[in-house]
This record gives structure tokens, C-alpha cells and sequence, in this order.
């Protein structure tokens, strides 16, 4: 049976999707379905792509997990590896009602939402890669696609999503080929995508407390609903295929870059920085936070292994951590 | 002048007093005078008591504040030191007016407070102790006294406070010492107090997310305005003062034993909770978060020096570290 649609061909996923396979084929055209069948195998090939930079011995853990009240996920880890530190990639495709509170986190801009206690699906792909080596930098991406019915009955839905990198040490050559990448991807499908995004992004990881952005940016949207859903499927499709050539590149570069303890150092108190970004402002761990029956280690995973804080901090001047925290304060044009 | 009035004496302060001595001496009936007195001996005092249990070489850092807006503080701060991994203690004493999304954040339970920009006193002690050793368990303690002016013209007062104890391993002895201390500091007030404020303490102190409490509680109260100020001051002045003796024994017990690197790995770990419930749920650093020239450093004070996540960590049964999970996730009565 599953001859006959070679693009219902699962084998190369990282585990079984969460829907079963019958509705996937019986509702290939639907939204919730292309969503699903894509952010398993943007997981599967970034997984596949992040083991090719890794000590060959190291595979990522795979967690099918499923929740109660409806839907599940699937949670890729690779824990205290050669050249991944902490590496999670994880896929969630969830249904239900969801509560006031996470109806709150997950209203982006402009989005009113009637009701308290609404019908939802929701389905993303979330990873956040911390590399051993400081001079490799962090990125995390995000893409989703959410369906919300009011209690008028009326369906609305929404894409949204991201992907921003954020180094320790400032290597302007490889932000110049993040961002292009980026770029590309957005370019393709309306030249004003990526100068808007960009922005969007810039002010989205925000660490408004320490008046810095937590990393050098890339693309950032939300509420992405303006065009068919087949143009807005396109646009998310194409951002999540182009992470793996705006990002692994830099690993391979970097990877064995030869680094001290004060560079050690420097890279945890900048990953307590994005622990106080994920915790405080996250709008995607707030939802999670509080969306019941959400699976605390697949939301928690973007936590890096180690972080520390010191009092009163302060990189002196002249120096490239210095260099680095200019740049947080006032981001740029790239290209 | 200020030899005529011995409770003036302000030599044995960390630093001067935010408020000029001749205010706090013309003003000394007023209870902003009388808690910023109060805070400034109570900081003194912990850390004489604190610095004795430390390496004589190393001594609090003593950094005193001003705020643009209104206002200042005094923080004081050891950090890598042999018993103090990272020890701050920290008074603020400021005042001006308060925007809505942190008068949201300082609104305890049923306190309706009528305007959008109201002008505010505050002075309050705020600490968090991170011992080095893995068997000295980790306190923190914060004493508060409001003054809100409502826009019809109409001021209200508040104390608020509690001091809790956060072991990574259990020393039943010790926690009940903890907690009696509290106890005798709260009965010699009212009878009700340490019931009602311990469970307070236990469901405020709650990782929700996790299902644990933070620690093994202690005492929390807030909106204490029920009785006369005097009342309510000598309350919180006893409290603020069984610090000392419910914490320091414990130091001093502890501070010498011998620990392993797992022992020390399962502290990190435990620090990334603390980390989760200071930056997700704590009223008090949101408070500092969302006001305005606000000193950040100070505020977050309270992370550890290193914290740790991992992925899935689970102790294995029957471990002392399943033992302290397990009341973490049962909090029970310590007397």
C-alpha cells in the first residue's frame, strides 16, 4: 500500500510519525498533515547532518513520547558528545483545548483569540544546538504551524518561526554567510521577507533586563497567515531547509579550533545569558511552560549543559568578548 | 549630634545608609526609617557571621548603589570563595513610581491597587547563599516593606518576607533545626504565624513545572498588614533575625565534609532548579526585572556561580538523591 506514495516513505525518520499512518495518507493534502510529514524529515536530516560533525560513536538518543490529552513528539538528543555539548532537535504535534494562560503565550502580535478554553493543533520543529567548542557558535530554530478554532466556530490558522545564531566569539566572514543563507531562503519568495524578518528577529531575542540581544540574529516571524496556506507552507519549508547550509558549515569549521579555559569560561557565562532569555522571555518555553501535560525535558531541552553567572562581569575592553558584547548591544546589517 | 542617639550609630554597616543621616534622624518614628535601620543591621550582621565561617582572606565585596529614579542600595557579594561559592547579600531602600507591569508583579493576592503609575517606598533585604560544599544547603532569605500611594490620594503599607532552606541532601536534624528556629522567632508573636506561613512558603516556592518545591521551605508571608505597624515590624525584625541562628550552625557543620564529583555534579543539577523557579516564577525578580533602572546585578545575585541540566536526569532509587526528590515532591511537617 504505502508503495503506491513514495513521499509517505518513513523509513529515513528519526522514529514513527505521531499520527498514524493511515489518516497521514487518507489526509495527504491537509495542512496538519504536510506539516507533520515535513518537520519529520527536516529533524531526520539535520539529526543526520549534526552526526556527521560528531565522534562517529555518538548518536543521537531518540524519545517518541506521547501525551495524554493528545498527540506527541518525538525528542532527539545528543548529551556531552566530542562536538556537541547538548544538542536536542525536537518535533511535537499536539492537539486539544488549550487553557488561558497558554492561550495568552501563544497569541503573537495582533492575534485576538475569542474565548477561554479553545480547540487547538499544533505542529513544530524546536532545536538548539550548544557546541563543546566556544568557537563554534549556538543556533536554534524553530517553525511551526498552529490551528486554533474559536468559539464562534471559526478555524484560524497560522505559520510561524525562526532561526538565529548566536556565537561566543565574533567571526563577522560566517554571520555574513548565516544571514546570506537565510536570506536566499527568503528571497525566493518575497524580497521583502528577509529585511523584515531580519528586524523582527533582532527584536524578538531580546534580553531586555541586560539591554542586549542574546545572539546575532537571523529570521524571526509570527502570525504568518497573509497568503494562501500553500505560499506560506512554501516560505516555512524553505526556511527549515535552509538551516542545515546556513549552520553546519560553520560546525565543520570550527569544530577543532584549538580554545583555553578562559574561552571555556566565557562561553558558559554567555549560555547563562541564554538561559535567562529562554527562561524569562521565550515565548515558545512560556507556552510550553504552561500547556498541560507538556513534556518538561523535550521544552527544558534548549537549557545548555553548564551556564554560570558572575557578579558584575565585564569583558575589558579591546578584547574579542568585548568586541562581542558591542555587537549584542547594537546589532547590524549583515548584509 | 549623633552621639545623643546611640541607635544612629552606623559604623558597623557594610556602608552608609541610602538615606542621609540627618533625614533618618529627623524621621525616626517613620517606618521607612525604621526598616531601613533594621535591613542595614540584619545585612551587617549576616555577613560578619558569614565571613566567619569563610576564609579569613576573603571578605564581602561591598558595592553601594544609587538609582537614577529614586533611591539606592547596598550589595554585598562573595564569590569562588572556600565556603561561599557565591554569597550575596543585598538591601535596597528605593522609591519614585512604579509602571503598571511591575506594580502587576509586587500585587501580592487580593491587594487592588487603584492607577497605572503609582508612586512607591520600598526597602527590603534580599539574600541567597550558594555554599561551595555540596552538604551545606543553600538559603535564602528577603524581608520587604511597601508603601504604595494610590491615585485618589490614599497610601497603603505592607511587609512582606520569608526565609527558606534549599539542602541537596537531607539531614533531617538539620532541616528540623531549620525549621524551629523559624517556629520559636514566629510563636513569639502569634501561634499561627509558623503554620500558616510555613504552607504558604511550601506553595510558593513551587517548580510547578516540575511538580517539586524548590527546597524544604521555611516561612513566606505577604500583604502583612492586619495589625498595627509597630506589630507587623516587630514581626518581621524577629524573623529577619532568626536568619543568623536557624542558617549558620548549618554552615559550620557541614562546611568541612568531605564530597565526591557525583555529589557534586547532583548540587549543579539542583542549582539549574533554582535557576528555573528564580527566573520563571519568582515574584521578586520579576519585580526587579520589570522596573525600571532597576540594578540588575543585584537582582540576579541570586543565580548560582555554575548550574547544570541534563537531559532526562533521574536519580536512581533508593539514593540520597532520590531521598531529597521525593520530599521535594511531598513537602511534609519538619516539627
Amino acid at each position: 500500500m504505502d508503495a503506491i506514495d513514495p513521499s509517505f516513505d518513513v523509513s529515513n525518520f528519526m522514529a514513527e510519525p505521531l499520527t498514524p499512518r493511515s489518516t497521514l495518507v487518507n489526509n495527504k493534502d491537509d495542512m496538519k498533515v504536510k506539516m507533520e510529514m515535513l518537520i519529520m524529515k527536516i529533524q531526520a536530516d539535520f539529526c543526520r547532518a549534526l552526526e556527521n560533525e560528531e565522534d562517529p560513536l555518538k548518536k543521537f538518543l531518540v524519545d517518541r513520547w506521547t501525551r495524554a490529552e493528545g498527540g506527541g513528539g518525538v525528542t532527539c538528543v545528543i548529551q556531552n558528545g566530542k562536538t556537541f555539548e547538548k544538542a536536542g532537535v525536537n518535533v511535537s504535534v499536539v492537539h486539544g483545548t488549550l487553557p488561558v494562560d497558554a492561550v495568552r503565550q501563544m497569541k503573537a502580535r495582533g492575534k485576538e483569540l475569542v474565548g477561554k478554553e479553545l480547540p487547538f493543533f499544533a505542529a513544530g520543529i524546536s532545536s538548539v544546538i550548544h557546541p563543546t567548542n566556544p568557537h563554534v557558535p549556538t543556533v536554534h530554530f524553530n517553525y511551526r504551524y498552529f490551528e486554533v478554532t474559536q468559539e464562534n466556530g471559526e478555524k484560524m490558522w497560522w505559520f510561524g518561526g525562526g532561526t538565529d545564531l548566536t556565537p561566543y566569539y565574533l567571526v563577522e566572514e560566517d554571520v555574513r554567510h548565516f544571514h546570506s543563507t537565510l536570506k536566499e531562503a527568503c528571497d525566493t519568495h518575497d524580497a521583502g521577507y528577509y529585511p523584515k524578518f531580519k528586524k523582527w528577529c533582532d527584536e524578538y531575542f531580546a534580553v531586555s533586563h541586560r539591554n542586549e540581544r542574546r545572539g546575532v540574529g537571523g529570521i524571526f516571524f509570527d502570525d504568518f497567515d497573509m497568503h494562501s496556506q500553500e505560499h506560506c507552507f512554501k516560505f516555512v519549508k524553505s526556511c527549515a531547509e535552509s538551516v542545515i547550509p546556513s549552520y553546519i558549515p560553520l560546525v565543520n569549521k570550527h569544530r577543532n579550533d584549538l580554545y583555553t579555559s578562559a574561552e571555556r569560561d566565557w562561553q558558559l557565562l554567555r549560555r547563562g545569558r541564554y538561559v535567562e532569555f529562554n527562561l524569562v522571555y521565550d515565548r515558545g518555553t512560556k507556552f510550553g511552560l504552561y500547556t498541560p501535560g507538556a513534556r518538561i525535558e523535550s521544552i527544558l531541552m534548549s537549557l545548555p549543559v553548564y551556564a554560570k553567572w558572575e557578579y558584575m562581569h565585564s569583558p575589558p575592553d579591546g578584547t574579542p568578548e568585548a568586541e562581542l558584547t558591542e555587537i549584542l548591544k547594537h546589532p547590524k546589517e549583515w548584509i
